[in-house]
């Protein structure tokens, strides 16, 4: 009973693991897509988020018919808890990558970027990459130690978000207010995949430690510019 | 033991009950001050969302402590499981009334929103404050039926959302760049409140029916414009 039970904890585990990788190639892909304006790889984006959303719904459905079935206590009910709620921190962050595909799809065949910004878009999709591929190991390994490693990542995101705001609202700012208010949201979009990647790593460390105080106010990292 | 376990999960839906009363006190409060450049009010609102933090936190210390102790299943189990998702999903509408409050403050001693815009905001707050509470009553009674009616008043706040942004992208903007950027985002949090309740309410039908299918993809709903 004991190892079947462990057996499909394993299982949620790798099923988060796997919603990481996923992710990881979305928001790759979106933001390539964004830059080339290249709207068959934003299609293909936004048509294998389904695939994330669908890992979601099995892991959830396997925590709670394991919660059933087991009546886990301690640490193995903490563990399957944190699942579902990773679960829908790493969904959102596809959702987001899919955020930034579709304003590409919208202004296709225009660029969605001006050539000023797209040096910051790249290093934004880039660091974006790297936070997820972290927290995708910090899952895998169950290491509630790299919390902070997570968090230095999120702040490189936070200041790029912050470049851009003031990029933007400069007064030498010559491309007008749509596209001002379309790379604010964009910005937003990269800065929040950050926060949610930061939510994960906590509930990790939460799973580890069983210690409440260090857990997320959900958006204690979401401030608004 | 069931009396407890029965006392306990009405305290659960108790917990929800009051987290929506203090949301909706939030996203009112917060509508009048960003109306009103009342940087009181806007710190009364950013200070009191740490309640509504707490109340979440004791929400979900108890619902694992009712899965660890009594191991409930089917609609038991449905009932705990579906009460920590709604826990997160009111408390992120709690954050989203924050951020409005937050940038009342960011703008002040200046109104944040420009005379022309004063009419949409007022008609957003509105609509926001009505589908909490009807969220609320929606938890309150168990009534997945009402699902329905969260989603056209959820309809009500997207078109204002895009009344929103044909009105900060339109030709005749002279507000500039910056104030169209804070518009943008003002109306995203607005539009996003919406998303939140219709997933609560959506969650209040999956935990009477049991139907997945019913289930929110999160942000099915959650649009770029």
């Amino acid at each position: 009973m004991r190892e079947v039970f462990h057996g499909d904890l394993d299982q949620v585990t790798s099923d988060l693991v796997e919603m990481c990788a996923l992710v990881r190639t979305a928001v790759e892909r979106a933001t390539q897509a964004i830059l080339d304006a290249d709207v068959q790889v934003a299609e293909q984006v936004i048509a294998d988020d389904h695939t994330i959303d669908q890992t979601r719904h099995e892991l959830d459905a396997l925590a709670i018919d394991l919660l059933a079935r087991q009546a886990p206590v301690a640490t193995d009910l903490r563990r399957v808890v944190t699942a579902m709620r990773m679960s829908g921190e790493i969904e959102r962050m596809g959702d987001l990558a899919r955020h930034v595909a579709k304003l590409t799809r919208l202004r296709y065949p225009e660029p969605a970027v001006p050539d000023e910004l797209r040096d910051l878009i790249t290093r934004m999709g880039d660091v974006a990459n790297r936070i997820v591929a972290k927290a995708g190991v910090v899952v895998a390994e169950h290491d509630g130690l790299e919390v902070h490693e997570v968090e230095l990542i999120d702040d490189e995101l936070d200041a790029l978000h912050r470049e851009m705001y003031t990029r933007i609202t400069s007064e030498s700012w010559t491309y007008g207010p749509g596209t001002a208010v379309d790379m604010a949201l964009l910005g937003r979009y990269y800065e929040r995949f950050g926060d949610h990647a930061v939510s994960v790593a906590r509930r990790v460390n939460y799973m580890v430690t069983g210690e409440l105080d260090g857990l997320p106010d959900v958006d204690e990292r979401d401030d608004i510019i």
